[in-house]
């Protein structure tokens, strides 16, 4: 439906990662080679940490092929950490608030997927969200109600426990209201120093979602390569699909599972979706 | 905070009362006279009725006065019954999504004014929304909310009561929250056959309102007018602001009061708005 | 490049030929079929005739496959002659002044295609461009440039002439800068009455181009086809690439060829460029 | 026209130049105080200095206090040196190729004002444009043609004097063709580390134009002012129009001058425009 990267690691231009090289993220808003839809034209957003606090967030409807502001932005601003996500929109209208990542003070959080019948279930949903979160939802999108439950669920706290409760919570409701495979993709989602990446899906059958291989490594095995020179030993990216077409430097993430990045701590869990145990009325 | 403009009568191309004469409610998108913001260049929106026979509606989030394509289908499409709402903005983005008039089936709808501290109750608003109709809610704005209020008030059935019991409920929420002067402003809806216009505000004090007097006469006592030529015998216009500077044109419809213009009818009632009696529970 | 549509027959929803059945045009905006690039999200415009006399225009930078202006407006304007075009940019920027088709009084103009190495020879084709026409070039565009080249050659007067001289001007000031393979494509111009369709490039090697067989046949034909039945029996399509997937509905513009449909008229002509007689300077 | 600002200091947020105070560019851009028209609401564009050693540029045709993103990239971006201008359109259209600061490898230009009758004179303008710049001219604004006339006569050079010859030739051609009152604006241009500001009108009442004094007396003058506490001693703000409220702040341009700020200098100079002495051909 989508497709996002994540960027962790000494800063770089975003350009860098942004248009360099075969099947870069820019290329996959013309032309995806894994996503459920080869066109991703329908909007993007770029979140970067840094200086200040608060991440910055450049948002566009525009298709991110064509967008001259993303070229100009993305070659001037460097950063530590950063998200980028290109829309394939279904559903929800082409308009900067339906684009990923939403951001909550410090946090980010993007997703590649979908809710099922969201339209059935989408006030069920908005009900559980704290109240006091609730006037910041701006757009129509189902991943932006996702993040707002994730939020209400204690996203700030525990992120991977907030995200299986969120999910898991959908999935309730939905077989409440008899709707078939209620969560499909992966998330993102960031404080602006690690980064939590989930793969999963009601079905069993999520989107793709990758992580590079350690850089040195990747260094040694590729001498020649001018493209790997520029990133620090500790840089990660996280993508929904692999870009070049450099063997050896992508891992998958497996199904129902999820990883951290961060300042000293790199892991893979398994994920399971479970609703929060205090009741959540469901009208 | 936004301007508007209600036509009906004989077909006419949309830009002769778009753009023509002085103060014409495009130039108002740059400068009102009356407006509580004298700029109005946060988007647009035009409806309008004719084959087939749901409304057709060109929205955009460009100022009125640069919008080229504005002045094209302006001057390319005809209608009896047309409405045309010019936006400023006050806390809700500018998106097509946020712009008057929305619709629903054959109804549009049209407000300038505001909800006080509409994210202070905001939720108890939308939970009043008739499950079936909240999914249909696209935007952020607090005039949706009202409309969707409207609707599941029985707006198809009976306008002047669904806007009566909209506005009713909302004032009783603010009461419930300590919300002050809950509601303000014009609103008009129109069903592509009947125009319903209301002018009301909690404080009394409410934007002003304005219907032309009867084309006939306007022609005798201005035989010299050529803008007056090209409306037929039961052309009206309801705004939020005289257009033009013609004397005698324009009657003001007083406090507390609506408005209906139709097929053989032509109305002036008091406006109370009252809340559901059915009970409506407030969180 | 691009992709463009053009309409002629009794006056319909423009909606009904936009979007109706498989590969329609606005389906070609995210795939199409035979396109030099599947993708033409850079923008599009709808240029209709109809009263007043001056063809309406309608552009977007947005891709039409997400453009709900466009649903909305096509689905409520009836034309007896419309022209569409979808735009994959190709150095000019995305703006509505690069759209397709271009306008000048009663006249529309678009092309699939390109001038090659356009900036090296635009200061000479602009040159050449009438100077009571030149302030009229609003957009970046070659095809834009080609258009006033053919109004400066007499379009108004004998179109297939002049747009022969045009793209012949084209080709001898690129002889003269060494560019090869100076012009590709297919070209639409109009009066508002009937259609010229031209198929020819420099080097022999032309983007696609074709036409509806006649309508009565087709009705006989396939009597199942629902979709046949809205068409007059005079309605003729000429596309840069099939809609629908019905065998025998479209013709093949031969290579070096251009057509006529009008009131009364129906021919296919060779179709050679030749720069005019009249030596225009080159720098 | 329009509105514009330029500094150069110590790096600081953009923002805090662009939204801080009473009258801020930003507020300009709704109301302005002293332009020629009170909205700019026809785009914007900021461009500023900094790594890499291209200038960036961000341009939107939205109005600048409604845009989020401009919000968001000025609070995130530092820069030592930047330039902002918000657009009062007359004449051509509000697309992003017509923003200024317009750029030329390391040079950003922008101008409020106008060339009269732009459009009787344009095309003997773009004749004396270098052939080899003339390419990179993008959009139809004159602002922009002037840009590429002081390019073409030296401006990486010798500023002053290639604006000189700009101007003068504007004056010169429209002399030829009886355009009265040729030029009107102030102009300011930069490399990265110098600013060039000028004032200049043919018929003497140029627009305003405005520049801060040392920032070491105002500190001692305004104690409690905690907006002058973030810029360096050497920080220095020129402006279409005063920011904020605080006497003593500004000192006019005089008429017919130019200043130059920059590394170790600081002047301010006579200036009359003067076309090349070489003669360029006028058809």
């Amino acid at each position: 439906m989508c497709r996002w990267l994540a960027y962790s690691g000494a800063p770089i231009l975003m350009s860098d990662v942004l248009y360099g090289g075969t099947n870069s993220l820019v290329d996959q808003s013309l032309h995806s080679r894994l996503g459920a839809e080869p066109t991703n034209g329908d909007g993007f957003c770029v979140g970067w940490s840094g200086a200040p606090e608060t991440p910055g967030v450049y948002r566009s409807v525009e298709p991110a092929w064509n967008d001259e502001n993303l070229r100009e932005l993305s070659g001037h601003i460097s950063s530590p950490l950063f998200f980028t996500h290109i829309r394939a929109a279904i559903g929800s209208a082409v308009q900067q608030t339906n684009c990923h990542p939403f951001r909550h003070d410090n946090w980010l959080f993007m997703h590649n997927g979908y809710i099922n019948e969201f339209g059935t279930i989408k006030r069920d949903l908005v009900l559980a969200v704290d109240p006091s979160l609730y006037r910041e939802i701006r757009g129509q999108a189902d991943s932006e109600v996702l993040f707002y439950l994730a939020l209400s669920f204690g996203l700030e706290d525990d992120p991977p426990t907030a995200v299986s409760q969120a999910i898991g919570f959908v999935e309730d409701v939905a077989e409440h209201h008899g709707v078939p495979h209620p969560f499909q993709g992966t998330v993102a989602t960031t404080d602006g120093e690690s980064i939590w990446a989930f793969r999963y899906s009601s079905e069993g059958k999520s989107r793709s979602l990758f992580y590079t291989t350690d850089v040195p490594s990747l260094r040694r095995l590729y001498p020649e390569r001018e493209d790997l020179r520029g990133f620090s030993d500790d840089a990660r990216l996280i993508v929904s699909e692999p870009l070049g077409d450099v063997a050896g430097v992508w891992n998958e993430v497996p199904e129902s599972t999820y990883g951290v990045v961060g300042p000293g701590r790199e892991e893979i869990e398994p994920f399971l979706p479970k609703a929060p145990s205090t009741s959540v009325p469901v009208a």
